[in-house]
């Protein structure tokens, strides 16, 4: 397994065309807006590291079904309830250690949604994908590499199928066959911590019915493939990295990071082709990644405790951590954070075993576990805002507070309680302003919101996964009726 | 095991003094009013019935570590993990069974706390409560009695401690030592079940002082032993069971039970008391019931369950059931509902080993749990009265559809949808009722808000048990703070 | 005017065809079921006495526009913002006085509907409905009466169309035409006050097309008009107004009252008919109708006004009153009690003069109004179970307070703190049971949800009343787009 | 009264000393992080232009009553109910117009509560503070001036009152008194506003007691006086301004500002002191203050507009404007906009008049108003987030769309349907950006939270406004306890 140095030289050899801010940029790892991404992904490598956090191997490293090596947990192939539920914690504790989002459950999702499909596909129409993805996870196993999992089409309008748009390429799809491969092309929207991935891995972003059949593919690449054109997208505070590098920014260590993908025209070897005109398999393909991406929304528990750590401290730092209400809220936050957590455990507990081996949550709960995630975090978000007081609009940078003439005045006014640092007080304020409403909200809020699927996508699928005959046929015998009626 | 009529026979040899509306009731097993709670209690016999549900074996019966006979599950102390998972989906499977509290998880909640803290207490004095208990236990499990765990006292004026208050028979006291026994005096209020009980297990009520060592006992009699006086609690549209057994009852087949139980100097023979004065062990007696009790509220889920069924037969009887905001609703109520679920099963997976080898409940899950079940069950109801329509509130009753002269009028405009008898719709009504506002809504919402404690007593211990520290920590990393400062 | 004597002796004078639980009722005035709901309605009678409540003078009576005599105003067409404003105290005045529904505004709303839609009808087609209606109304001011405004009909099957459902009676509609007037066939459902009314207004449920022109009827009859059927309808804990005369029932002075109304081929004069055929008009009935009557759930924060009361008591009587979580869950109550008031007012103070000179309320904010009150009663109500504590479902009866044997332990175990009498914890714990799950429940919480139409027509209408692209406008130009494109 | 262009003109002649990230901004009118938030309080000049906007001159201008001459209403005392409700319609069509915080509304409110309390406290103590008081509005009317109302102190450990903490300056209070005035230090924190203000009034920030006299203080200066300081606050997103000047902005107009204030020994002239050392009358002018404050959120009603409007477009832009849920969403949103406008309103139609002449607005229902405030906008966003979709937080930068490279593809896939320019839809998003996690969030989330006070400030005053007395009564009444008991 690669140390965290280890991953980002590797990153240092990537050759990416990517554009941010209307200009190329041919140096990511120095980039001070990436750079903290770039670390935020390090952080999986680091902590699978025995020698760091001993304390962690359990949940962060698995014994590979392949080659019987240890790995790190998100190349693994879940094998048992336990790797299920590892994978749950691991989320949490991830976010709790960067506070933001680690970009790489989406890959091992990926992987582990095909594992499934490519198998079954196999057992219908005598193909050998699941072969070909065999050897492809090996090497990623073996060479501990990030794959981003790329789902998410342009769309174009969103009242009409892939094959009725306007424009054909709204949706990624084979422009041509050639005999060793194909060319692809469309886009890839929403692309978590692309430009730190080694690989990129597409699957359909939907159901697709027989004349969308161009349209179901599904294959890997490397991610710095030519024809590949990412461009950064843009979030909330993002410059605060380069104006003012420290305090302003919230958190110091980590980000998240989203790009545009853009497919102009890619040849894909066949041997990475993992779907290909199977479009009655595109519905299993999203549901399995889409469950199993649902359940990683754990992290956002762990995210959850970075809130809550800095709500009460900054109760403590301004003397109002004693006020009834304020201990009601931050028990308030708990109770949603916690009941986050629980429904991913459950759907990792309540899991399965699927015909090709792989152990898959339990789709109903990996959707309730989601739909929850796009409503909490926005409660918690707003006790925060309550807790830490107008100062989260209003405070002075770093720089005023630095700033010889003024930067005592600055001092003294946003002093808070005796006997700890103002210092500290503007660092947990800038915290909380980063996970409610700066950087760290568009991990903790918006991508809670639309990341595995917005909130409609759960609702079907709970709709579809409850067994309603069952309760109707309930109902009807305590009632009086009879149940076969 | 006793079947479910051994039961009812067993039942049918006990002695309660039981009080009801003014008046003795003396034959407890024929009353209209008791009878479906009954009923309601020997379906947890019933359902472990090998010939009848051989389905429901794994999850209904558990082998006891005592005798290594198979025994009902209510009467078993968790061995694993695995037996506090199966204990809440135990709950879960009754509930919709029921659609009503089934009475007999408090007994196995009380016995399980008694045999952690009975082995504590030994361990730190020396005392032999533990042996005791355990026979006491072989005793349960061998005749498969029903225990009734007694835990609320009267409290008084509640700003006041026990020894506090002006009347000290506010909480149940010992007011006499014997040299084979003591004689205790008090109430425990709102007592589910209790004369659907074999047995009684007094428990205290709160954490005491060493100032309330005389409130500081646990102790079990036979339900029936003379000077303990029942008081039957009166419940929304109780008598709806004398007046009209059928339809408006709504839930035709079950309902639950509350007493109140007065100890009016009653006498406790040595072997039978299993904590007395030890007040350092109070919190830990309480914390220990309630977490399990916490987590028996999966039941709630059952009777969600049911809920659901029955607003998605209304809406097809009522020619709604396709209308989107209709499946909206009903997707919303699944999600409540599930969400609850996932906690109580959270709570058992995430439990633990105690010194006594008893298996417990991760305790900040199950609060989270519980505090959930006191929130989530009005919602559904809400729902459940939005989509079932005015009619919740206007229809006549079950003898105005049978009067000769006009029954057919009723019978022509409840019609609903064609195809579907009205008596359905009716029934289905009423079943809604009942679950909302009548009956069941005792069970179903008041309960959920009270039972196993309020809300209050979960936000307390989730502030207790939750390590603020270690998110503190995190958040002061994150933000550019020493941790250790 | 009459008093609330003079109103009960009429009442006396009906001869109503009545059904309650499968009997005919041909005493309604001393019936122990019905009677608490007379006099509820006398109460709008009682307060309107000048020698009793001379303070409510301004609120309660107004000026005929008319006959310029004093008039109740229940029987008043609004002719101001001044009349509508007092028309929204009314009634939360009324909601305090009596903790129940009253039954009258539904009438007052329909003549006020009738006002409007009779002039407008009158305008386009040269009818003379206006006239008749005024005459009507002048009689009605005269004598002080009590209309039922009828609305609701049977349905059938809710997908189809009043022409469409295979039994054409669902909805009431003309059987045959005669020269003096015609025949009609159907049933309004959910009749509120039917049994307490003199006389009784039908109006179109829905929005009507040409096809249904047969549906589109309006008319007003004295409400025990021979072919007319009533079937009093259960609603819980009903028939504790005969077990139990006092305490138990929780307000031991009124409550509500709902009717199924059967209409079996009855004769309407050709004066009392206001619309017949004028599909075209049944939209605007419809709304103008709701939106008057949406604005009349301002009673709902005059019971809620009841509940907080019974909340801050029983708290006070249990020792709790001054813990901080308990004092703010009575604020929550408040403000959610204050804000549905808030919009009842606004849609008041927003109204204006229709061509026919009748003021109306702004039909946005009405709606506005009702939706919240669809759903904040049902928070106050889980605060309110939450304060009062497990009592409220599991006390025993008031016959057993005063059993010889028992009482005097039901009152000790329920005494509360020192200094209160018993009684009165029982009685505001029944209150509050009454309130969120017994009878005053029907009229709280089920009532609030679907009186005035269910949430979904307030949805409907709130879309329709708001100009989306004056919203859009100000977004285009605020982003930079230009507003015309 | 001033043009649009004469006010910006007036502030050209200001000086302030204001510091922004570390440095001295001496040119504030051409600052392009100042500048759009200079055009959002000229709006309140522009929209009282009779010439442009002849519709709205009921709303925006009044008649004085010292000089009879028309003014703009921000000038203005309220001196009918009328005046109330011009103020509440006059906040929503701001908010509407801006998008965003127009910073004139807190001077209005500090006049009004002034003309109040000075008066009261003449009344007293027979001081002549109302006499200079009008002098000074005559002059504020006359000039047509922007009053900043400055209440927040730093105020140190919350825990402690003002003249407890260790550093005396944490409230602002007298240092020194001199002949014709006093010597003042401090700080006034989340000044809205103030760099765009003429005049800068302060208020004490809390009740105070007698040893905290020295605190007690009222007195107004012009904005740019030597020794004040201000420090501009940071807000999410502020450089975009500079960054992109257009599109990535989000509301292309407009914006808030907010200060730290630092008095550092300012000298306040005799006849510019409004209150002094009357501590018992600071909880009066901060009620009177924080009660017109809570009613001027109106504007968050007409931001709210906006918001609904932007998510109306987006919706259509991309095709999902027709589905079910959204239409859903769009009317949720529309309820708790107008609730919140309802409540502003009716506690200014429910005003009153104050012994000074001035109408001030009803208590109770103004905190009501805010509570819902600190709540809502929050739902709103959450909606906009689920409306608008994954964009919002993964969107390119302008400058890519404008890249001759990537720039074709980056329109090609953010196209949305067809008929529609690309640009309109980027738009779009980032209006909604702005408005619920960008420059925009800080105005319409963080600052509903905490302007006119946190929402604890306002439970306390609901609990304090509200006659639970007579609550307790009628629930007494009816349920049988005598009132007097």
């Amino acid at each position: 397994m690669k140390t965290k140095e280890e991953y980002i030289e590797s990153m240092r050899r990537m050759h990416f065309e990517l554009y941010m801010f209307g200009e190329q940029v041919t140096n990511i790892i120095d980039n001070p807006i990436i750079r903290p991404t770039m670390n935020c992904m390090a952080a999986t490598y680091e902590i699978a590291e025995e020698d760091k956090f001993p304390e962690y191997q359990n949940i962060i490293t698995a014994t590979s079904h392949l080659t019987g090596k240890k790995i790190n947990r998100f190349c693994h192939i879940h094998q048992s309830i336990e790797d299920l539920v590892s994978k749950s914690k691991m989320g949490r504790l991830l976010g709790v250690y960067t506070g933001s989002c680690f970009q790489r459950c989406v890959g091992m999702d990926a992987l582990n949604a095909l594992s499934i499909v490519t198998y079954d596909i196999d057992q219908k129409y005598g193909t050998k994908y699941n072969k070909r993805f065999l050897e492809y996870l090996k090497y990623v196993q073996d060479e501990d590499l990030v794959c981003c999992g790329a789902m998410t089409d342009a769309k174009g309008d969103r009242s009409l199928r892939p094959a009725e748009q306007a424009d054909p390429d709204q949706y990624l799809h084979v422009v041509e066959e050639k005999p060793d491969g194909i060319i692809v092309r469309g886009a890839k929207l929403h692309q978590t911590g692309a430009v730190n991935s080694h690989e990129i891995i597409c699957m359909p972003t939907r159901t697709m019915r027989e004349e969308d059949k161009g349209y179901a593919i599904s294959f890997a690449l490397p991610a710095d493939t030519a024809g590949i054109i990412y461009v950064y997208g843009r979030q909330s505070c993002d410059t605060r990295k380069i104006d003012s590098p420290s305090m302003d920014v919230g958190n110091v260590l980590y980000g998240g990071q989203e790009c545009m993908v853009i497919f102009d025209n890619v040849f894909v070897p066949r041997e990475r082709v993992f779907m290909y005109k199977e479009w009655d398999f595109t519905s299993d393909l999203v549901e399995s990644f889409a469950s199993y991406h649902r359940q990683s929304y754990a992290c956002k528990s762990g995210i959850g405790n970075v809130l809550i750590g800095a709500c009460q401290l900054i109760a403590e730092y301004q003397g109002t951590s004693k006020a009834a209400h304020i201990r009601d809220k931050i028990i308030d936050m708990i109770q949603l954070n916690e009941t986050m957590m629980c429904c991913s455990l459950s759907c990792a507990y309540e899991g399965h075993k699927e015909p090709s081996g792989t152990y898959c949550v339990n789709t109903l709960l990996a959707n309730v576990s989601k739909l929850n995630v796009t409503r909490f975090p926005y409660e918690l978000g707003r006790f925060a805002q309550e807790i830490a007081g107008g100062i989260i609009l209003t405070m002075p940078s770093e720089k005023d507070l630095k700033e010889p003439r003024i930067g005592k005045y600055v001092a003294k006014y946003l002093k808070g309680i005796q006997g700890v640092p103002v210092e500290n007080r503007i660092r947990i304020v800038r915290l909380i302003e980063n996970l409610t409403t700066g950087l760290g909200a568009a991990c903790y809020l918006a991508e809670s919101m639309h990341g595995a699927g917005s909130p409609m996508a759960q609702k079907i699928m709970i709709g579809r996964q409850t067994n309603i005959d069952e309760m109707k046929n309930a109902a009807k015998r305590l009632s009086g009726i009879e149940a076969a009626s």
